[in-house]
């Protein structure tokens, strides 16, 4: 399956191919380090990103967790109620979820994704990864969680759009007209959440294959990591399908493996969307922080957005 | 199994039965409401939370999820890796995790527990409770998660103890102590936290049986529901087992079901006590969002205190 | 909901629940029997079924578990491939798996449906059904599993049609009929297995509501009774809804609970009525054997036909 | 790890490889036959295996699905009771169960054991291996189940011991000693189950080390090959650990890979061997069936041994 509509003037597959090179941050933080770009919030950003808070309200940007499944989601969570007896003083449950996949906002550790057998930091595969778990860059590396400057990114707004068509690319351009009208500049340490208008595509019927989705190309990369982005989310990621066969999915491989690039897949932004622009304020505080699973790719997270 | 020499004096089953009616929030919010105490949380609240950020660094204190269970945890959650191809571009897997129980740190939706039938609020388990979830008090209803001051109440360190000693039953004069020592007043919209050393007592082989725990006995409630709390949280609940046939467990029962009290069971304290001590300072931004499980009972968490 | 339209001629809820006692088996084997009528299969009942083996030949009627879903069937079985390393010697896989429901062909245990808080033999509900699974009459009293001679009555054959449709009831007539069709007899100790042309309905879009299905009426349950039957199997189960409004289901209330009737649910028997009306032989040696789950309520199972 | 004193006399690690050619039955059946071994069972075999029946009386082989876990398995499968509402009609439950491993009595299919990348009849593990499933002789290709004669071969007995001691290797000769104390000749076919004493070794505290086990040796597989026996079954699979780095399960890479050998683990035997000593009859009617799981590796199962 070869897209070549899909490709972004100027960007081949060799171009992108050597974006694993020229954005690397192969031992940038040390060889032992598993955080990425999680190093860019220094206590100040923290200080700094709690400053935010003026308002005193929080808004989540967390998915419900889909237990229902359907076009757009094969791998529904299982959520089962458990039976306490015949008089019961309380009730209880289980869940049964894939940490990745379309059931649940998401945070990916960075050992998740890799490129030719490669992961974060130049580990390898066939050394870091058993059945028992991911062994490097597994998510309790980044158990502290993500409290930072969040700053939403509202490419449907400069478009003037409610949503993305399935096939958009969204370019650097794009990121830095939103980061305009954002009226803040994106800086060391910060979020970006991209806001693609998915949620209202898959509400109006707009979107007829999941797997053609709008998503970011890869000229963003270099935009990213030229700001030291701590953590790309959006209700986007890359846009699908892929048109380079070597590099099937340019952000989370580019982005995991080589930039150590935290990624938190899944967000829901339509409403904080309307938030920001009523509010003429699009920078907050962003809290998620990952449940502590040994030898975990990632996890399940409610990222909450305080003002 | 009658344990008299548990009950607290003064504080026999009659007059603990009549905290179900002393402590009631029924209705305090409304007929409607179900988050409870978390109205305690106002904009104000929170604004002045993000305040007590000024070091701007985070712990978390969060417990690894047991994945492997043990005499202390016999329903250790479930984590598997999956298969993804002979040569896999990514790595990916799967928890099932019971929300309740010893394998995580989790936040209990209000309806949770109950009292002979009585949910939060008054609702009843025959209408709110199917097998497709809790349907009144569930964990959506908490969405927006915990943004509030925390307050470590260090009852091992007023008591000069590295642990509790199973049979120890907390008094509310305990947390006065802990929080004179904390060196601030507990005030409206605060989450308690209240050390107990009890992951000190595993390590150490001072806990020889898992159901006889030390834990707050019902004489703190009052004092909970006075200071206007808006969660209750530890690495302790209610001292277990419960002198309190018709209360089993305490805590749980007059907490969730008639105070509409948000508690935060199991969190890890040991290394966040050294932290305040260390620091001279006991209160902290507290932060916890839970899983978005549609009908669910509560969430496992991992909450993050900030300085 | 009431189908009065539903009601078996002469067979109101009265009639029926009078059936909760006459046709009981309580006790029949001894108070503590929790094998019902699997007591009916004696030796030489097995003796004679492995003499039904001529042709040597064996068919499955189980059901391809479902895995994926879909309106008639929203709690398919989830089947994981698990990780085993970057060059593994062997592949392994999961099932998580709902024992009852349309995922796959299960046996029941006697406990696993009740009438009014009783269960087979007269136990409670409140006394005999914990958290931990099914005390009384699970799937273990069943591990010698089905060795009998198996019948095939085909009421599709009878009725000339190709499939019931969803709101025809099956009665003893129709048993009858399909009885003298199969050149056989019913006896002691034989599973029947009825045929109502299920999945042939499912394929042709002919069934528009998964909850309208058609199925055996009540008054087939005396002549179950006379004839000794020991397992009761199909491609259906009771008529849906049921039309009585204190017996939603009264082949498996009446039939587990009163009776002590063993219940096979959702065999596939389409191709099986082609291979008996080619071969001109309706009988054939019927094994299935559980799954040996503690406290279990059922089992899903492969029974096979062996002519 | 090498274990040269486990190595049988004149079966070097290049001798074992060999077998992969000299007993291969790649394109025996077919270059698209799945069922290897079942082949044997034509049905002649059935309908004679069916005349062992005399006695009418059936025993479970199956061993009961560990739900609890402990040192000798460390993958217990979940049991879970659900809930069903206030006042339930009905109890029911679900299984999640990992296929192989300690936890179950279980049906590997072909494909589930692989050597150097080759699963049975010659096909490649990257072609037929996916995250939906094992692609070819997968379970579904053993649709039909095992019902053929099964012969005790009680090696406990010939060597007039409780149990193997853990270090034991069984050789063709203990099998030609248990099969000419069976007092018949085992034939094409036929299910052999091979009794090592395993459960009563657990029972008496005899095995230290959960993965040094008594089991055959490779000089065996010769044999089982020339009387083309169609099922190898027992409470013994190899011996553990394999003396040969190369090929760490002898008898599933040789058995499953080259022979194309069906193969039932985890059958408990210790009763059966008494029943088979009580009666002077070591040959039954054999009878066991998988459940039909789509792209399954193999099933959990209940053999039954009927005499």
């Amino acid at each position: 399956m070869s897209h070549p509509e899909l490709v972004s003037p100027g960007w081949d597959e060799e171009r992108v191919l050597g974006l694993m090179g020229t954005l690397s941050n192969r031992e940038r933080w040390g060889i032992d380090d598993q955080r990425g770009t999680l190093n860019f919030i220094s206590p100040e950003t923290r200080t700094a990103a709690s400053r935010e808070v003026r308002l005193g309200r929080s808004w989540s940007v967390g998915r419900i967790i889909d237990t229902v499944g359907g076009p757009f989601n094969s791998h529904p969570a299982r959520h089962r109620m458990h039976y306490y007896g015949a008089d019961p003083i309380s009730c209880g449950d289980s869940l049964d979820i894939d940490i990745h996949g379309m059931a649940s906002t998401h945070l990916d550790a960075l050992g998740h994704e890799f490129f030719e057998g490669s992961l974060y930091n130049g580990r390898r595969v066939e050394h870091e990864i058993s059945s028992v778990g991911l062994n490097w860059a597994n998510v309790l590396a980044l158990s502290e969680g993500i409290f930072t400057r969040g700053v939403l990114l509202d490419v449907c707004a400069v478009r003037g759009v409610e949503w993305l068509e399935p096939t958009t690319r969204i370019t650097d351009a794009d990121l830095l007209s939103a980061e305009e009208l954002s009226g803040t500049r994106v800086h060391t340490g910060d979020a970006i959440l991209v806001h693609s208008g998915y949620d209202r595509a898959v509400q109006a019927g707009a979107l007829a294959n999941p797997v053609v989705r709008a998503g970011i190309g890869p000229e963003c990369l270099p935009w990213i990591r030229d700001r030291q982005v701590a953590v790309f989310s959006g209700d986007c990621i890359e846009q699908l399908p892929s048109p380079y066969p070597r590099v099937p999915f340019p952000l989370h491989q580019i982005g995991l493996a080589a930039m150590g690039l935290v990624l938190l897949d899944s967000v829901k932004l339509d409403e904080l969307a309307t938030v920001c622009q009523d509010l003429g304020q699009f920078s907050f505080l962003f809290t998620a922080a990952p449940l502590l699973i040994p030898g975990g790719t990632g996890s399940p997270v409610n990222p909450i957005c305080t003002f």
